[in-house]
């Protein structure tokens, strides 16, 4: 099984109260790279990267099976980058710079090998970057899940709402799903955005956990309270790598194994905001994964004997 | 089981987005003692009142099993008065008037047929009261549960680390939690309360949900996603008195039986939300509370099938 995945891949550089890190690699396909390859492989990237990027960064990836014959080189730019500064309570930051380099050119083209892919991982780029790839797919993979931020909600509503009509999942933040919906109350927003096309909608509350819309039903996830939220970037993009991951694996797509896939993808989440970037997500294996899942099962678990 | 319950009986005027209320009965005291009753009678209520406090509502109280000996009247002051208005988020919100009356005359005194309760809910009022009737029992409690705010935190900190050594569970909300200990981090700041006295700590996260802590322990309960909080008033005392009800009815206070009895305060304190004041909580019967507990199980349960 495989998942064909649309995002930057790019270098970051940040700054958290617990410290400070020069530029490392990032970009919203990197993560969900490292999470979902846990799962399933291949992984087939679709991205765009200067002549910067690391060559042993490639190879790291590839070792982990993912593919990289979508993904562009230019040769006479640099790589995306991205500096930020987070505040003390890890929910707000500050961007710093933001160089777009090459994503200025960036027009995906999905390679011949990666036809028939039955899952798609929309990360956060341009709306109408991520109409094209469905568009360029011989066969509607079976699930389409998606990613979007409140910068393309002001700058490319329309193209957003296109794309919204032909994805099954939408991932979204607590803030962005009030914005998309013009609701408050998160349960009204819910069934707003799932009128616009999306069958099932994720709305991530960080370290609140998340919440799964379907229809009439909502399942609420836990966050797993750490002692220290050491750096939060990538921690969304490597929860919807958890997520697709399980369900590719999986092949369920059935409502409670999206609840399952919430809990996986909130797993991973919970190691990747360890240490600076994807480090933590390099040096954890299958069993760390299942360790915190329990943790995860023990965290909500209760019996109701009501007498 | 009787359950002891010291805390304000009061007025509250109230303005949400929604809506507009006139005086109508609140206080600590008032919204545990009408969730509480659900589960355990005697409720033995220790409070005090002025001349205006209406004798309908303390028939009413009478009704449910709740006690009013312990509830000085003072002819010649009016009920302590409340008046706020809450923010479009309800999390936050303006005080306009605050007329404490009676209030500064407070000095519970413990009727004869008080002692001997098994359980007693210290709610929100100053940490030397709190302090007081602990003192005037001439049995411990097997269980003392204490609600405070950031106020005594700045204006009685000695007091309330005296009150703090004396009790077996704490019950703050997130900041307050941040601001006892020093500490940003949930875990840490809860490492660090539960070494002021407190076995068990309860951080209630509004809307996020509430943690609970207990040495190595932690349990994540979930807030019910709701279309709209109505008027949130009262809904952290209804939490206690729901948990606490729980826990004197089943008379089990293991780490298990108080994660149910925070999934049973999260039921009532949905019920709370959903009109001014405590009118809904007048409304409701044991089968509403059954119904809703079963919605909360749903809500979070899922099933680990890794393959």
């Amino acid at each position: 099984m495989s998942i064909i995945v649309l995002g930057t891949m790019a270098y970051d550089a940040i700054e958290t109260p617990f410290g400070k890190t020069n530029r490392i690699v990032g970009g919203s396909a990197t993560y969900v790279a490292y999470a979902a390859s846990n799962f399933v492989k291949p992984i087939k990237q679709l991205s765009i990267v200067g002549n910067d990027f690391s060559g042993e960064e490639m190879k790291d990836l590839e070792s982990r099976g993912v593919e990289l014959e979508g993904v562009e080189i230019v040769k006479d730019k640099k790589s995306f980058f991205w500096s930020g500064k987070y505040h003390m309570d890890m929910n707000s930051r500050d961007t710093l710079v933001t160089d777009l380099n090459v994503l200025l050119d960036f027009n995906p083209v999905v390679p011949a090998s990666y036809q028939g892919s039955e899952f798609l991982m929309l990360g956060n780029v341009s709306p109408n970057l991520q109409l094209s790839v469905i568009e360029q797919l011989t066969t509607r993979p079976r699930l389409i899940v998606l990613d979007t931020m409140n910068y393309w909600m002001e700058s490319a509503l329309s193209d957003l709402e296109k794309v919204l009509k032909r994805v099954d999942v939408l991932m979204v933040n607590d803030s962005e799903a009030r914005q998309l919906s013009g609701q408050f109350s998160l349960v009204k927003a819910a069934k707003e955005i799932l009128k616009m096309g999306p069958k099932y909608l994720i709305i991530k509350k960080g370290e609140h956990g998340a919440l799964l819309f379907h229809g009439d039903q909502v399942f609420s996830a836990p966050a797993l309270p750490l002692e220290e939220v050491f750096d939060p970037t990538g921690a969304g993009d490597t929860f919807a790598g958890g997520f697709i991951g399980h369900l590719a694996h999986t092949r369920d797509l059935s409502f409670d194994n999206m609840k399952t896939a919430i809990i996986v993808g909130s797993a991973l989440a919970s190691f990747c905001v360890e240490k600076f970037g994807p480090t933590r997500l390099k040096e954890i294996r299958r069993g760390d994964i299942d360790a915190r899942i329990r943790q995860f099962v023990d965290l909500v678990s209760f019996e109701i004997k009501l007498v």
